[in-house]
Protein backbone atom coordinates (compact mmCIF):
# COMPACT_ATOMS: atom_id res chain seq x y z
CA UNK A 1 0.00 0.00 0.00
CA UNK A 2 1.45 3.46 -0.98
CA UNK A 3 2.62 5.34 1.87
CA UNK A 4 2.43 8.73 0.41
CA UNK A 5 5.84 9.09 0.32
CA UNK A 6 6.99 10.32 -3.68
CA UNK A 7 10.48 8.91 -4.98
CA UNK A 8 11.75 12.14 -6.22
CA UNK A 9 10.55 15.47 -5.86
CA UNK A 10 10.40 17.17 -9.17
CA UNK A 11 11.35 20.94 -10.07
CA UNK A 12 8.12 21.74 -11.64
CA UNK A 13 7.84 25.02 -9.29
CA UNK A 14 4.66 24.24 -8.05
CA UNK A 15 4.19 23.65 -4.02
CA UNK A 16 3.26 20.40 -2.75
CA UNK A 17 -0.26 21.40 -2.19
CA UNK A 18 -0.58 22.28 -5.57
CA UNK A 19 1.12 18.94 -6.45
CA UNK A 20 -1.11 17.23 -4.66
CA UNK A 21 -4.08 18.38 -5.66
CA UNK A 22 -3.09 18.59 -9.00
CA UNK A 23 -6.22 16.40 -10.91
CA UNK A 24 -5.57 12.94 -12.21
CA UNK A 25 -5.99 10.84 -15.25
CA UNK A 26 -5.98 7.29 -14.02
CA UNK A 27 -6.68 4.50 -16.68
CA UNK A 28 -7.28 0.50 -15.65
CA UNK A 29 -6.94 -1.32 -18.04
CA UNK A 30 -5.57 -5.07 -19.34
CA UNK A 31 -7.19 -8.38 -19.74
CA UNK A 32 -7.81 -9.10 -16.24
CA UNK A 33 -10.89 -8.72 -13.54
CA UNK A 34 -11.34 -5.31 -11.21
CA UNK A 35 -10.98 -3.03 -14.10
CA UNK A 36 -14.43 -1.19 -13.37
CA UNK A 37 -14.87 -2.63 -9.66
CA UNK A 38 -11.47 -0.90 -8.71
CA UNK A 39 -12.81 2.19 -10.86
CA UNK A 40 -16.00 2.06 -8.53
CA UNK A 41 -14.45 1.51 -5.18
CA UNK A 42 -12.66 5.07 -6.19
CA UNK A 43 -15.88 6.54 -6.30
CA UNK A 44 -16.50 5.69 -2.98
CA UNK A 45 -13.38 7.25 -2.11
CA UNK A 46 -14.87 10.62 -3.83
CA UNK A 47 -18.09 10.01 -2.77
CA UNK A 48 -16.78 10.15 1.20
CA UNK A 49 -15.09 13.42 0.28
CA UNK A 50 -18.32 14.76 -0.78
CA UNK A 51 -17.54 15.39 -4.54
CA UNK A 52 -20.03 15.11 -7.52
CA UNK A 53 -19.79 12.26 -9.28
CA UNK A 54 -20.39 11.85 -12.90
CA UNK A 55 -20.53 7.78 -14.14
CA UNK A 56 -20.90 7.10 -18.01
CA UNK A 57 -21.44 3.69 -19.09
CA UNK A 58 -20.25 3.13 -22.27
CA UNK A 59 -21.55 -0.49 -22.44
CA UNK A 60 -24.98 -2.07 -23.57
CA UNK A 61 -25.71 -4.74 -21.43
CA UNK A 62 -27.80 -3.73 -18.40
CA UNK A 63 -27.04 -6.59 -16.43
CA UNK A 64 -23.13 -6.00 -15.39
CA UNK A 65 -22.68 -3.50 -12.35
CA UNK A 66 -26.46 -3.33 -11.06
CA UNK A 67 -24.62 -3.67 -7.44
CA UNK A 68 -22.67 -0.57 -7.99
CA UNK A 69 -25.07 1.52 -9.37
CA UNK A 70 -27.46 0.50 -7.04
CA UNK A 71 -24.81 1.36 -3.80
CA UNK A 72 -23.93 4.49 -5.34
CA UNK A 73 -27.20 5.87 -6.39
CA UNK A 74 -28.35 5.13 -2.76
CA UNK A 75 -25.03 6.52 -1.58
CA UNK A 76 -25.44 9.56 -3.41
CA UNK A 77 -29.07 10.53 -2.31
CA UNK A 78 -28.10 9.74 1.11
CA UNK A 79 -26.89 13.48 1.98
CA UNK A 80 -24.14 11.61 3.50
CA UNK A 81 -21.51 12.52 1.06
CA UNK A 82 -21.09 13.44 -2.90
CA UNK A 83 -23.70 13.26 -5.49
CA UNK A 84 -23.93 10.54 -8.26
CA UNK A 85 -25.10 10.92 -11.59
CA UNK A 86 -25.13 7.61 -13.29
CA UNK A 87 -25.56 7.38 -17.27
CA UNK A 88 -26.10 4.60 -19.34
CA UNK A 89 -25.48 4.39 -22.66
CA UNK A 90 -27.48 0.74 -22.69
CA UNK A 91 -30.52 2.79 -21.97
CA UNK A 92 -29.79 4.92 -25.06
CA UNK A 93 -28.26 8.01 -22.59
CA UNK A 94 -30.91 10.12 -20.90
CA UNK A 95 -30.47 13.04 -22.72
CA UNK A 96 -30.58 11.74 -26.40
CA UNK A 97 -34.04 11.94 -26.81
CA UNK A 98 -34.45 10.25 -30.30
CA UNK A 99 -33.02 6.73 -31.43
CA UNK A 100 -29.39 6.22 -31.93
CA UNK A 101 -28.82 4.34 -35.02
CA UNK A 102 -26.20 1.63 -33.61
CA UNK A 103 -23.33 1.41 -30.42
CA UNK A 104 -20.70 3.55 -32.26
CA UNK A 105 -23.47 6.52 -32.49
CA UNK A 106 -24.10 6.06 -28.98
CA UNK A 107 -20.81 6.11 -27.86
CA UNK A 108 -19.71 9.08 -29.72
CA UNK A 109 -22.91 10.62 -28.16
CA UNK A 110 -21.86 9.92 -24.94
CA UNK A 111 -18.18 11.32 -25.50
CA UNK A 112 -19.95 14.26 -26.48
CA UNK A 113 -21.53 14.98 -23.31
CA UNK A 114 -18.67 13.76 -21.43
CA UNK A 115 -16.78 17.17 -23.36
CA UNK A 116 -19.66 19.33 -21.83
CA UNK A 117 -19.51 18.37 -18.95
CA UNK A 118 -15.48 18.74 -18.63
CA UNK A 119 -16.07 22.38 -20.02
CA UNK A 120 -18.77 23.09 -17.54
CA UNK A 121 -17.08 21.28 -14.43
CA UNK A 122 -20.13 19.38 -13.30
CA UNK A 123 -18.27 16.85 -11.37
CA UNK A 124 -14.68 16.38 -10.16
CA UNK A 125 -14.47 12.54 -10.45
CA UNK A 126 -15.68 11.22 -13.95
CA UNK A 127 -15.95 7.69 -14.30
CA UNK A 128 -15.81 6.43 -18.17
CA UNK A 129 -16.39 2.91 -17.23
CA UNK A 130 -15.36 0.84 -20.79
CA UNK A 131 -14.07 3.97 -22.71
CA UNK A 132 -11.50 2.44 -23.59
CA UNK A 133 -13.21 0.49 -26.12
CA UNK A 134 -14.88 3.02 -28.15
CA UNK A 135 -11.47 4.72 -29.19
CA UNK A 136 -9.67 1.12 -29.26
CA UNK A 137 -12.21 0.50 -32.24
CA UNK A 138 -12.11 3.93 -33.94
CA UNK A 139 -15.10 5.02 -32.73
CA UNK A 140 -13.97 7.81 -30.86
CA UNK A 141 -10.76 9.98 -31.95
CA UNK A 142 -8.38 9.21 -29.12
CA UNK A 143 -6.27 12.24 -30.42
CA UNK A 144 -9.21 14.52 -29.40
CA UNK A 145 -9.88 12.08 -26.17
CA UNK A 146 -6.12 13.43 -24.93
CA UNK A 147 -6.37 16.69 -26.34
CA UNK A 148 -10.02 17.25 -24.02
CA UNK A 149 -8.40 15.76 -20.92
CA UNK A 150 -5.18 17.33 -20.88
CA UNK A 151 -6.54 20.92 -21.32
CA UNK A 152 -9.71 19.80 -19.14
CA UNK A 153 -10.05 23.20 -16.34
CA UNK A 154 -10.06 22.97 -13.30
CA UNK A 155 -9.90 19.96 -10.51
CA UNK A 156 -11.41 17.19 -12.39
CA UNK A 157 -10.17 13.74 -11.86
CA UNK A 158 -11.23 11.21 -14.61
CA UNK A 159 -10.70 7.25 -14.28
CA UNK A 160 -11.21 5.16 -17.57
CA UNK A 161 -11.81 1.65 -18.08
CA UNK A 162 -11.18 -0.73 -20.79
CA UNK A 163 -9.06 -3.61 -22.22
CA UNK A 164 -7.49 -2.10 -24.72
CA UNK A 165 -6.49 1.30 -23.93
CA UNK A 166 -4.65 2.68 -26.62
CA UNK A 167 -0.91 4.03 -26.40
CA UNK A 168 -1.62 7.47 -26.53
CA UNK A 169 -3.68 7.77 -23.96
CA UNK A 170 -1.67 5.88 -21.22
CA UNK A 171 0.68 8.37 -22.36
CA UNK A 172 -1.25 11.37 -21.62
CA UNK A 173 -2.25 9.25 -17.48
CA UNK A 174 -0.92 9.89 -14.76
CA UNK A 175 -1.81 6.76 -13.63
CA UNK A 176 -1.67 3.42 -15.27
CA UNK A 177 -2.44 -0.19 -13.56
CA UNK A 178 -2.58 -2.95 -15.84
CA UNK A 179 -5.07 -5.95 -14.79
CA UNK A 180 -3.63 -9.38 -15.32
CA UNK A 181 -5.54 -12.29 -15.11
CA UNK A 182 -3.39 -15.24 -13.94
CA UNK A 183 -6.16 -17.30 -13.56
CA UNK A 184 -10.00 -17.16 -14.06
CA UNK A 185 -12.82 -19.63 -13.00
CA UNK A 186 -14.50 -19.38 -16.31
CA UNK A 187 -11.04 -21.29 -17.80
CA UNK A 188 -12.48 -24.39 -15.90
CA UNK A 189 -15.94 -24.04 -16.92
CA UNK A 190 -17.11 -21.81 -13.84
CA UNK A 191 -20.04 -19.45 -15.70
CA UNK A 192 -20.55 -15.72 -13.85
CA UNK A 193 -22.26 -15.91 -11.02
CA UNK A 194 -24.44 -13.59 -8.87
CA UNK A 195 -22.52 -11.14 -6.32
CA UNK A 196 -19.31 -12.00 -8.06
CA UNK A 197 -19.98 -10.97 -11.39
CA UNK A 198 -22.43 -8.36 -11.20
CA UNK B 1 -15.60 -8.22 -20.15
CA UNK B 2 -16.58 -11.24 -19.18
CA UNK B 3 -20.08 -12.39 -21.27
CA UNK B 4 -20.78 -15.53 -19.15
CA UNK B 5 -18.79 -18.21 -21.24
CA UNK B 6 -16.99 -20.79 -20.06
CA UNK B 7 -13.89 -21.71 -22.66
CA UNK B 8 -14.72 -25.47 -21.67
CA UNK B 9 -17.46 -27.36 -19.66
CA UNK B 10 -15.91 -29.57 -17.21
CA UNK B 11 -16.74 -33.10 -16.73
CA UNK B 12 -17.10 -32.51 -12.81
CA UNK B 13 -20.54 -34.40 -12.04
CA UNK B 14 -21.64 -30.89 -10.99
CA UNK B 15 -24.69 -29.30 -12.12
CA UNK B 16 -24.46 -25.55 -13.94
CA UNK B 17 -26.60 -24.23 -10.98
CA UNK B 18 -24.15 -25.97 -8.56
CA UNK B 19 -21.34 -24.89 -10.47
CA UNK B 20 -22.63 -21.48 -10.82
CA UNK B 21 -23.13 -21.11 -7.56
CA UNK B 22 -19.62 -22.34 -6.52
CA UNK B 23 -17.96 -20.15 -3.79
CA UNK B 24 -15.10 -18.76 -4.71
CA UNK B 25 -11.58 -17.97 -3.67
CA UNK B 26 -10.68 -14.34 -5.06
CA UNK B 27 -6.91 -13.31 -4.56
CA UNK B 28 -5.81 -9.24 -6.41
CA UNK B 29 -2.23 -9.30 -5.76
CA UNK B 30 1.04 -7.78 -7.49
CA UNK B 31 2.24 -4.16 -6.81
CA UNK B 32 -0.01 -1.90 -8.96
CA UNK B 33 -2.95 -0.27 -7.08
CA UNK B 34 -6.35 -1.06 -7.29
CA UNK B 35 -6.32 -4.56 -5.55
CA UNK B 36 -8.22 -3.29 -2.24
CA UNK B 37 -10.35 -0.58 -4.12
CA UNK B 38 -11.64 -3.49 -6.37
CA UNK B 39 -12.42 -6.09 -3.48
CA UNK B 40 -14.62 -3.10 -2.14
CA UNK B 41 -16.03 -2.78 -5.35
CA UNK B 42 -17.04 -6.71 -5.34
CA UNK B 43 -18.49 -5.58 -1.86
CA UNK B 44 -21.01 -3.35 -3.82
CA UNK B 45 -21.93 -6.24 -5.85
CA UNK B 46 -22.59 -8.86 -2.60
CA UNK B 47 -24.04 -6.04 -1.09
CA UNK B 48 -26.97 -5.77 -3.67
CA UNK B 49 -27.46 -9.21 -3.55
CA UNK B 50 -28.28 -9.19 0.29
CA UNK B 51 -25.68 -11.17 1.31
CA UNK B 52 -23.82 -10.33 4.78
CA UNK B 53 -20.48 -8.98 4.53
CA UNK B 54 -17.77 -9.08 6.99
CA UNK B 55 -13.81 -7.21 6.10
CA UNK B 56 -10.71 -7.90 7.54
CA UNK B 57 -8.72 -5.02 7.45
CA UNK B 58 -5.14 -6.01 8.53
CA UNK B 59 -3.22 -2.98 8.19
CA UNK B 60 -2.44 -0.59 10.85
CA UNK B 61 -3.00 3.01 9.62
CA UNK B 62 -6.40 4.40 10.21
CA UNK B 63 -6.00 6.74 7.28
CA UNK B 64 -6.70 4.43 4.35
CA UNK B 65 -10.06 3.38 3.02
CA UNK B 66 -12.03 5.49 5.42
CA UNK B 67 -13.99 6.59 2.27
CA UNK B 68 -14.87 2.48 1.66
CA UNK B 69 -15.40 2.12 5.28
CA UNK B 70 -17.76 4.89 5.42
CA UNK B 71 -19.75 3.88 2.46
CA UNK B 72 -19.95 0.66 3.42
CA UNK B 73 -21.21 0.85 6.63
CA UNK B 74 -24.21 3.47 5.28
CA UNK B 75 -24.92 0.51 2.83
CA UNK B 76 -24.91 -2.08 5.70
CA UNK B 77 -27.37 0.12 7.74
CA UNK B 78 -29.44 1.21 4.95
CA UNK B 79 -31.79 -1.84 5.06
CA UNK B 80 -31.89 -1.71 1.25
CA UNK B 81 -28.96 -4.74 0.62
CA UNK B 82 -26.74 -7.05 2.83
CA UNK B 83 -25.34 -6.27 6.07
CA UNK B 84 -21.60 -5.20 6.99
CA UNK B 85 -19.40 -5.71 9.65
CA UNK B 86 -15.97 -3.79 9.53
CA UNK B 87 -13.22 -4.80 11.38
CA UNK B 88 -10.04 -3.45 11.96
CA UNK B 89 -6.75 -4.48 12.87
CA UNK B 90 -5.59 -1.01 13.52
CA UNK B 91 -7.65 -0.52 16.18
CA UNK B 92 -6.88 -3.66 18.19
CA UNK B 93 -9.75 -5.59 16.31
CA UNK B 94 -13.21 -4.78 18.84
CA UNK B 95 -13.41 -8.66 19.79
CA UNK B 96 -9.91 -8.08 21.14
CA UNK B 97 -9.67 -6.62 24.98
CA UNK B 98 -6.70 -6.81 25.95
CA UNK B 99 -3.29 -4.70 24.43
CA UNK B 100 -1.94 -6.40 21.32
CA UNK B 101 1.89 -6.55 21.77
CA UNK B 102 2.56 -6.36 17.92
CA UNK B 103 1.25 -6.21 14.45
CA UNK B 104 1.90 -10.12 14.28
CA UNK B 105 -0.31 -10.77 17.06
CA UNK B 106 -2.80 -8.71 15.99
CA UNK B 107 -2.62 -10.60 12.18
CA UNK B 108 -2.87 -14.09 14.35
CA UNK B 109 -5.61 -12.75 16.44
CA UNK B 110 -7.36 -11.17 13.36
CA UNK B 111 -6.80 -14.61 11.59
CA UNK B 112 -8.65 -16.61 14.47
CA UNK B 113 -11.97 -14.75 14.05
CA UNK B 114 -11.95 -15.46 10.48
CA UNK B 115 -11.14 -18.87 11.32
CA UNK B 116 -14.16 -18.59 13.62
CA UNK B 117 -16.53 -16.43 11.41
CA UNK B 118 -15.71 -19.74 8.89
CA UNK B 119 -16.70 -22.28 10.79
CA UNK B 120 -19.78 -20.34 12.18
CA UNK B 121 -20.54 -19.66 8.27
CA UNK B 122 -21.16 -15.86 9.70
CA UNK B 123 -20.92 -14.16 6.02
CA UNK B 124 -21.39 -14.73 2.49
CA UNK B 125 -18.51 -12.46 1.40
CA UNK B 126 -15.39 -12.29 3.62
CA UNK B 127 -12.95 -9.10 2.68
CA UNK B 128 -9.73 -10.42 3.95
CA UNK B 129 -7.87 -6.92 3.05
CA UNK B 130 -4.07 -6.81 2.93
CA UNK B 131 -4.33 -10.44 4.64
CA UNK B 132 -1.60 -11.77 1.95
CA UNK B 133 1.10 -9.71 3.63
CA UNK B 134 1.24 -11.55 7.34
CA UNK B 135 1.11 -14.88 5.34
CA UNK B 136 3.93 -13.30 3.33
CA UNK B 137 5.85 -12.76 6.62
CA UNK B 138 5.02 -15.94 7.64
CA UNK B 139 2.93 -14.33 10.89
CA UNK B 140 0.23 -17.01 10.04
CA UNK B 141 0.77 -19.68 8.20
CA UNK B 142 -0.66 -20.06 4.42
CA UNK B 143 -0.71 -24.01 4.55
CA UNK B 144 -3.56 -23.02 7.50
CA UNK B 145 -4.88 -20.72 5.76
CA UNK B 146 -5.33 -22.65 2.76
CA UNK B 147 -6.48 -25.73 4.43
CA UNK B 148 -9.16 -23.56 6.33
CA UNK B 149 -10.57 -22.32 2.85
CA UNK B 150 -10.48 -25.17 0.84
CA UNK B 151 -12.06 -27.13 3.90
CA UNK B 152 -14.73 -24.37 4.17
CA UNK B 153 -18.70 -25.26 4.78
CA UNK B 154 -21.43 -23.68 2.60
CA UNK B 155 -21.51 -20.84 0.52
CA UNK B 156 -18.74 -18.61 1.65
CA UNK B 157 -16.73 -16.20 -0.91
CA UNK B 158 -13.84 -14.94 0.08
CA UNK B 159 -11.36 -12.47 -1.92
CA UNK B 160 -7.82 -12.43 -0.67
CA UNK B 161 -5.74 -8.67 -0.85
CA UNK B 162 -1.78 -8.00 -0.76
CA UNK B 163 0.68 -7.63 -2.81
CA UNK B 164 3.11 -10.29 -2.15
CA UNK B 165 0.23 -13.42 -2.22
CA UNK B 166 2.30 -16.90 -1.25
CA UNK B 167 2.34 -19.46 -4.17
CA UNK B 168 0.14 -21.99 -2.29
CA UNK B 169 -2.62 -19.34 -1.89
CA UNK B 170 -2.65 -18.74 -5.57
CA UNK B 171 -2.59 -21.96 -6.08
CA UNK B 172 -5.59 -22.79 -3.88
CA UNK B 173 -7.64 -19.54 -5.51
CA UNK B 174 -10.24 -20.11 -8.31
CA UNK B 175 -9.58 -16.36 -9.16
CA UNK B 176 -6.36 -14.51 -9.02
CA UNK B 177 -6.11 -10.79 -10.73
CA UNK B 178 -2.51 -9.13 -10.84
CA UNK B 179 -2.54 -5.61 -10.34
CA UNK B 180 0.76 -4.24 -12.62
CA UNK B 181 1.58 -1.27 -11.84
CA UNK B 182 2.49 0.84 -15.51
CA UNK B 183 2.83 4.36 -14.40
CA UNK B 184 2.00 5.80 -11.00
CA UNK B 185 2.06 9.54 -10.14
CA UNK B 186 4.38 9.04 -7.62
CA UNK B 187 7.21 8.22 -9.48
CA UNK B 188 7.41 11.77 -10.70
CA UNK B 189 7.11 13.65 -7.52
CA UNK B 190 3.00 13.40 -6.70
CA UNK B 191 2.21 12.48 -3.25
CA UNK B 192 -1.14 11.00 -2.35
CA UNK B 193 -4.15 12.64 -1.94
CA UNK B 194 -7.38 13.05 -0.72
CA UNK B 195 -10.59 11.19 -2.96
CA UNK B 196 -7.67 8.75 -4.68
CA UNK B 197 -5.58 7.21 -2.33
CA UNK B 198 -7.87 7.65 1.12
Amino acid sequence: MPQGKPAVVPDDGLTTRQRRNRPLLLVHTGPGKGKSTAAFGLALRAWNQGWPIGVFQFVKSAKWKVGEERALRILGASGEGGTVVWNKMGEGWSWVQRDLADSEEAAREGWEQVKRDIAAETYRLLVLDEFAYPMHWGWVPTEEVVHVLRDRPGTQHVVITGRNAPRELLDAADLVTEMTKVKHPMDTGQKGQRGIEW
